[in-house]
Formats: C-alpha cells, structure tokens, sequence
C-alpha cells in the first residue's frame, strides 16, 4: 500500500511517523515544494529577534532524519502540480530541474498548508515588505535587518503573529508602528481584554493605529512610507504583513475535495474528506470546536500534530477520531502573556448562551513571593453553570492558569467544580486559594445568584440606557477621591453595616471596591440585611475605570 | 445563633468569613492560643531565607481586619480548656492574665490545627533546636541565625519542610545536614523520583544522611553535635527538627468527638464529626483520596482553605461537600521543582491495582527557547485506562504540568484523554506537543499494549528473578560504549530494519534509547515485523541508570 502525503512540515510528518509506527509495510512518501520540512513556524519571531541564534533550531529534523527513523522519503523542493484521483496518480514538477514526474498511491493526505495573505497592494513586491510565515521569510527577515539596520517598522495586522513580531523587533531596538483594521488588536479576544493588551504595547513603546487600514506601500525600489485609509502617512523602513493566512487549497478544489464553512478542507472527525482514500490535516483542513461542535479555523501547530497523528492511526486501522479544539491560544508580548481557550464573551453571546461574566484580579503567587495581578476574564454558562471560556492577560503565571481552565472545560467543569480542585500550593508557585478556584467560586455564586456580577460594560450602557443604580464606593475616602464609578456615594465596608439604613433596600444597587473581593464583601452585608437586587461590579474599579477608557477612546 | 470556632488559621477564619457572608445574622467568635492569625506557615522557610523581608508579610491579616471585614470577634492567646456540650459552653484561659471566662455557642467548629513532633530525644529543649510552623518558630530561627551566624545546621526530616529549610538555610551560606530515617528524602514520592531530588541536593552541596536516625542531642546549653543509630556523630551549631505534625485533637478527644484511622478528627463530606452541632476542619481533621475514597491526612493551607469554606456553607445552611484531595504537592529544591498528585507507583499498587508506569523526559519548552529537561513519572489503571497520578521533577514548568494532570484526574481522565487536550502552545511555554500530550499517548500505548512499557525496576528485577531478555541498545555506538543497559547489544535505529533477523523474533525483547522515544520507533519497527514480545524501557537509559544507582546504593 502507498500512502503518499502533500507537505511536510507539522501535519504531514505527523501522518507519516504515526502510520510507520504501526506498519511496516507501508510504502510512505511525501512532497513538498518548499525546501524545509518539519519547522516551528512560531519560532519565527524569536529567530529575527536573535533570542534564537541559528536557523537551524528552527529546523532541527531533515529528510535524512526521516528516512532513517521512519522509512519515509521526503522529496522537498518537488511540487504536486496536479492529481488524478480517477487513477490515483500525481504530477509532480521537480522546482530544481523542473523535470516532471509521476507517482502513484492508494492514500492521499493533503497537508498543504496555510500561506500568509498578502493584500492587494501597491508596493507589496519591494524588497523591504515580509510577511512571516516560513524558514526563508525569517531567515530574509533577519538578514534584511541586519544589512540595513532599519530605524523603523510598520506592522500591518494586530493578531498574535504581529504581536509577537512588534515585541521582537523593538527588542532589536526598532521603533515599530502597528496598523489594524479593527479597533482593537487581537481580534480573538474581547475588546476589553484586548485593551489590556494595548495598553502595554503602548507602554513599551509601540505606536499603534487601530481602526486604520493601509491603502498603499510607497516608495521607489523600497517601501518608505505607507498610506492609510485616513489620509495619515507613516514613514518606514521595514514593513510587516501579518494579516493572517489562508488555507491551500488549490488541489484539493481540483479534484473535487470539499471545502467547509471556513474555506478550509472539511473534514470528519477520523480527518477524511468527502473523496474516498483522502485525508486533510493541519494548516489546510477545517476543524470544530469542542463546545459548540461548529466548525472553525484556527490553523497552529499544535493542532496540526494532532490532526497528523490521528490521520496516520485512521489510515493504518487504528481506531481514532479528533474531538475538536478550544482554540486555546497563548502568547507574549513585552512583560504580558496574553493567553484565551474555549468561547469569548462575545462568541458566547453570538452562540446564543445565557452568560454570567467575570473578571477576577488576583496574584499568581503570594505577594511576598514576587507575586504579580493577572486579570482572568472567564464565562459561563448560567442554565448548565458550564464554564465555557477564560482569557488572561497577566505578567506571570497565565499559562499555567489557561491550561488548567482549559483542560477543565475540556471535560465539561461546571464553574462550581473549579473551586474543588486540589491544585499544588506552595508559596514559589501558588496562592493559597489558586487564582483558577477563586475564579470558579465568584462565577458558581454568580450564576447561583447568591452573588450576583454586573460588567463594567452592562453598567454603563445600562446607566446610558436610562435605568438608574445605587452605586455604593466600599474603598478608603483616598481612593474614592482619587477616582471612582460615575454616580457612586462613598461608604467604606467598615461602615457599611451601621450606615446600611442611609440607603433604599427595593433599589437595585451596585457595590464595588478595587478589584472586586471587597465588593463581594459589602455585597453580602446587604444582601443579608434584605437589600433585594444587589451585584458586584466585575473587576471593580479597577476594570470600571480600564473599560471605560476602552469606550471613550 | 452563635457559632464558636476554636482556632485562627487557614480553615477557622475561613469558615467565619464565609458564614458572614451567608449571614449577617450569625454571632461569630473565634479563640486562638496563639497570637498570630490567620498567617502562611507555608511562607516560614523563605522568611528565614531572607526572600520574605518582613514577618508581617506572613500575617497580613490582624484582628481588627475580620472586625471590620466580618464583624468576627477573634480572641488570640486565648486557649479554649474545656467544653461541655450538653450544655454548649467553653471554657477559655486569657493566657495573658490567666483569667478564666466561658462562652457559649450553637455550633462549634474545631480548627485547632497541628502541631510539628517533638521527637523525645535528649537535648530538643536546648535554644539552637527548632521545630517549622508557625510566625514565632519563624522568628526565633531568623533571630538566632542573625544573632550566632551558625556556619552548619542539620536537619532532622527530610519531608518538604525539611527540604525547604535545607534550601534556604543553604542560601545563608550555612552548611546543611539532613539526616532521614527512611531511606530515601520525599516520602511521599515513588524513591526512584526521590532519588532524582536527593542527587540535585548533594549536588548543591547538602550533606545527606538516608536510613539514619538521630539518638541525641548532645551539647550543654546548645546543642554541638548530634548522635546517630549508626554510631556516627554530626557536629552542629543549628537543629531543625522536621519529622512531620499530629494534628490537636485533645479537645476532641475531650468532648467525645471521634478520630479517624490516620488520627485526625473524622469528618463526613460536610466537615461535620461524630457529635451533632461540631464541625473539624483544616490541619485537624482527616481528608479522603479522590480516587480511592480512603481517608487520608496530608494537612496543607490550600486544603484547609477549603474544608473550613465548606463548613461554613454548611453551617449557614447552603449545599456544599467536600469532594476530598489528590494529596497533590509541590515545592522548590533549589534550581529544581518537585510535584506530586494522585497515587504514586507503590500506593498504586498498594490499592490493588493493576498499573502501567511511564517516566516520560521531556523539555518544558523547545530548546531553542531555553527549555529544560523535566522527568514525568506517570500512573494509569490498565483496566480502565484511568490516570491514577503523576510525579514531576525538573527545573521548571513542573507546577503547570502538575496542576493539568491533577486536573485531568479530578475529571477521571483516561492516558487516551491527555492527548486530545487542547492546551496552549507558543515557544515561550510549551512544545508543539506538550510534555502531557506525550505522557498520555505513551501510557495509552502502553496500556492498549502497542506500545508495552517496563520499568528499570521491573527489568532489573526479573533479570534478578532469572528471566532473560533479548535487549537492544538503538542509540549511537559512542553512547552505547560509554554505559548501557547490562547485558544488552547494539544495533542502532537506522540499522535495524535490516538486521533484526540476527535477533529472535520469538524472544522476551526490549529496546530502548537514551530517553525513550527512539526506543519506541525501535519497539515498533521489531513489532511490525513480527516480534512477539516487546517492551520499551521507560525512560530509556538515563532513567535505568539512575534507577540502577538507586538499587546498589
């Protein structure tokens, strides 16, 4: 049996190493027009930041490897121009001779991979505009720096690839500008959180123009201004395209392979494709997500191993299927590591759920140990109390945090559950209560209603909607003087439970405090003096007054 | 109605402060014989290491912080001597003025704690010997090292207090002594793992003495050097005795309230005891394995943290239970992190069940990021592929794996689950594929048996037992010459596709590599042709020479 497989970088040498490990007897062979195989993509930015010294750790396995380890043969630079699937035949242009040839299989695996965007644009060609997305854009990337020690950058597009790339050229001591069409950056966060993110890049020295898009790249053989929808133009010597990739499907359209919804390759859950003895996988293929079961793309390498190996079971009889992704994403930029799994608020409200939303600010570790405030923005479910997703964006100790919440969901915790988990405490490494079992306590009794959470947001455009509030300030006279929630009076909790007759028990009634653990305080000396309709404000002052900037800006 | 709750630690505040916020209308006191409440006893080592500046950082809360928070009444230095529960009443000392006073209550909640053992041994009294638990023991060790500059100390106990204090008495420039009667430091780790963090200690220069016992302590007014069982003699200018706590049960004893086969208070799911209207939680009470469901004390701040929320659920008459612990634990040796959860291999085994052991070595990021090797010991149940616990040394990104494998079980994960999970992946914190995601495809392998496993423990044994084995060493003839496995031959990978008809393909084999991913292609390629029987060795040859040093030593 012949197993032939197109590209080879995650997904494709994943098929091919798994399907090996179970047989022998298959005859295994892979294509790819590129000449590196079996890259970290997202090593990338680390490479052109020199936090990697040498090209070749973003390479460490070549063909040789493969062929000694597996028995596979892995033909780079070799295109797969065209298949006949009638006769499950495949032309394939040698891109260093151009000679053509033929080859035969009895399974195909398409694992073709994403290829960065590149939009329409003038001046897109010259020398000095990259995108990011193989060895040989990193490797020009950083040669390119190197020979002309740019002063300046532009990035174009604000997901995590242009995060990442901002970081790492300022480290090289780069002035960067970052330019997304969207109002925020990291569209797959909310905006509230995504602002948290902003701000920081700002702080480190980042400009960014958001809610702008480029309309040109000016200059004569280089790039030396870009234009921008507005009328503004920014001079630059350095421009980075990273606005996102696109599924390569061009073969698969050519014989008949179905896309999905997402464009990319639909595929069932054992990585087939609606043709017989045709699989997809990684970057190229479609996959779902574990909550709603709705299809999605969100191509990474970590997915594309799964998907690789669950194709190199299915095609060697081993029993396998993929049970879907959270799109859990993580990344760093500056001081902050920003990191998201399973459904944002506003995916949760577009999927039609019913959420209860927190922000929960907490230290990682104890302050006494070099602790820092992470903010953790987690959703539920209030008809089932699922927990449905979580984004962080904190200093230290975040990733952590999402791949507990992460496996969590992934085994359906009820917000309740969370609270229960023995996780391991010590003061180099934890709180007392972990930031994760705080987080499931505050949404268990918010969606028990036995203490009730109001968003920034909600309340604001609450008040903006005409209902009125009794928003009481629990904090010292200090702070509330400082700043404090539009319409708030001042009673610091110490005083709360004399002064409680000051206020009307049939209102409904905010409290808050700095981050909200006060707040929760006050809100239970009400509610149990029979004040009927009381919430938190989520996050406290401290996110009321971070949201509000968000909306005024 | 008044509750009375004895103790001011961990789980007596937190049982007051969440009654309070159920309930405005509960009169809450708590008495405590000591005078500090509410502090981080886990934080001591680092005080007396100087990482935590100020003791105060270790009591952040006083009195009149739950006054004010929780209209809670704490009296400290007030001992409770006696209590009479057909008439519900206590009696308490002022341990200031020694007057006497009673107080009555409807509920009782006992949070007395535990105290560190005292071994009776000539010589504990003497004022350079000190016991590791609360703010005053703090204190006085700072005070005395700041005092006499002791330039050696020995520790007796090498549990993780112990190896804590050998830190960061070390750290002081002060010369370490750990003396354990068992033979091995971490008796709550499999030795094999125990054994990995007694090398990193002598490594760091502490002097361990396993399988000894102190007989002594001798010296006149300090103690100047410590007698053994073995007749050996250490001299000393510093004692730290941490031989574990029993936890204070004498008032339960006192007032009827029964104890548990481990000693402590035994409590059901809502922390209620034996007697109607009395409450144990934290250090004093007894807890339960998530997975057996057997009692188990293993008193920690984060479990107490939770028994006393739960209590105070309880008491104020919201639903709540306990769902018991993994015992899972973790703490800093120096440059290394050690974490625990679950059964380790020989409670496993204990319990009965039939296991498959994988040690699973693998970076906690791509090298190229600067990720380091960590050494996963991971436990499932073959009948139902459950995950029954995993033990984890390395020198970073221990804690995260530890706490998503405790999770994981929490969730009853199978090995097969591990794979599926959807964590985050970026450079700077993970591989593409997670050390997890490989713990749980190894043991899935391992348990579906197309991939077997054994033990260095297992071989070593059975070739001890008369078995003999077909071994294969598939790593580079330089590594093969500078150690292997006993008895074993070499063929490298590459080779052995073609030379495994000098092998037996009906003989007990095992392969194997340097850390045992080699050894699995190598496990494949022999089963695909036709062997019979073949286990990879787990962990490969780093993990059997490290257990074949532990065995001779």
């Amino acid at each position: 049996m012949k197993l032939l497989i197109i590209g080879s970088v995650a997904a494709g040498t994943s098929v091919g190493a798994k399907a090996r490990r179970n047989s022998e007897d298959l005859q295994i062979t892979i294509y790819d027009r590129d000449q590196d195989i079996s890259y970290s993509g997202c090593g990338i930015p680390y490479f052109v930041g020199g936090e990697i010294a040498d090209i070749d750790e973003l390479t460490p396995r070549d063909a040789a490897f493969f062929k000694k380890r597996y028995n596979i043969d892995i033909h780079t630079r070799h295109e797969v121009e065209s298949i006949d699937h009638a006769t499950k035949t495949a032309t394939i242009v040698n891109l260093a001779t151009g000679d053509r040839l033929t080859d035969t299989y009895d399974t195909l695996v398409l694992a073709t991979g994403a290829s960065s965007i590149v939009p329409p644009l003038q001046g897109v060609d010259h020398d000095n505009v990259f995108t990011v997305r193989n060895v040989r854009n990193a490797d020009a990337i950083r040669s390119y720096i190197d020979a002309h020690n740019p002063k300046t950058a532009t990035i174009v597009g604000g997901g995590f690839i242009g995060l990442e790339m901002a970081e790492q050229l300022s480290y090289r001591g780069i002035q960067v500008t970052l330019v997304e069409r969207l109002p925020q950056v990291m569209p797959p966060l909310d905006r509230d959180m995504a602002e948290r993110v902003a701000d920081h890049l700002r702080d480190k020295g980042v400009s960014l123009l958001l809610g702008e898009s480029v309309t040109a790249l000016n200059g004569t053989e280089r790039v030396t201004d870009i234009a921008l929808e507005s009328g503004k133009s920014i001079a630059t010597e350095l421009v980075i395209l990273s606005v996102g990739v696109k599924p390569n499907t061009e073969l698969a359209k050519q014989i008949g392979v179905g896309l999905g919804q997402t464009g990319a390759i639909a595929v069932n859950r054992k990585m087939q494709t609606n043709v017989a003895d045709i699989y997809a996988v990684g970057d190229v293929a479609e996959s779902f997500s574990v909550i709603t079961g709705e299809a999605i793309y969100r191509p990474l390498g970590s997915t594309a191993n799964k998907m690789g190996r669950i194709a190199g079971m299915v095609i060697t009889g081993e029993e396998a299927e993929h049970r879907g992704i959270l799109g859990t994403g993580i990344f760093k930029a500056f001081d902050l590591t920003v990191a998201q799994t399973g459904l944002t608020e506003k995916e949760a409200r577009e999927a039609g759920y019913d959420i209860e939303v927190l922000h929960n600010i907490k230290p990682d570790r104890p302050e006494y140990m070099g602790g820092k405030e992470m903010t953790i923005k987690a959703i539920a479910d209030r008809a089932t109390g699922r927990v449905l997703g979580a984004q962080i964006v904190g200093p230290q100790g975040v990733d952590k945090r999402i791949d507990v919440l992460a496996t969590a969901i992934t085994f359906k915790a009820k917000a309740e559950d969370l609270f229960h988990l023995d996780l391991a405490y010590a003061p180099p490494f934890a709180t007392t209560k972990d930031p994760v079992l705080y987080t499931g306590m505050a949404l268990d009794n918010a969606i028990k209603k036995t203490a009730r959470l109001m968003t920034p947001n909600e309340l604001i455009e609450q008040v903006a909607g005409g209902k009125s509030f009794q928003i009481i300030d629990t904090r010292s006279k200090a702070q509330f003087e400082k700043n404090h929630v539009d319409g708030a009076i001042h009673i610091p909790l110490g005083e709360l439970r004399t002064r409680a007759k000051e206020l009307d028990p049939t209102l409904p009634t905010i409290v808050y405090c700095n981050k909200g653990v006060t707040g929760n305080a006050a809100q239970n000396v009400l509610k149990n003096l029979g004040f009927t309709d009381v919430c938190n404000l989520s996050g406290g002052n401290k996110n009321y007054q971070h949201c509000k900037k968000c909306l005024t800006e």
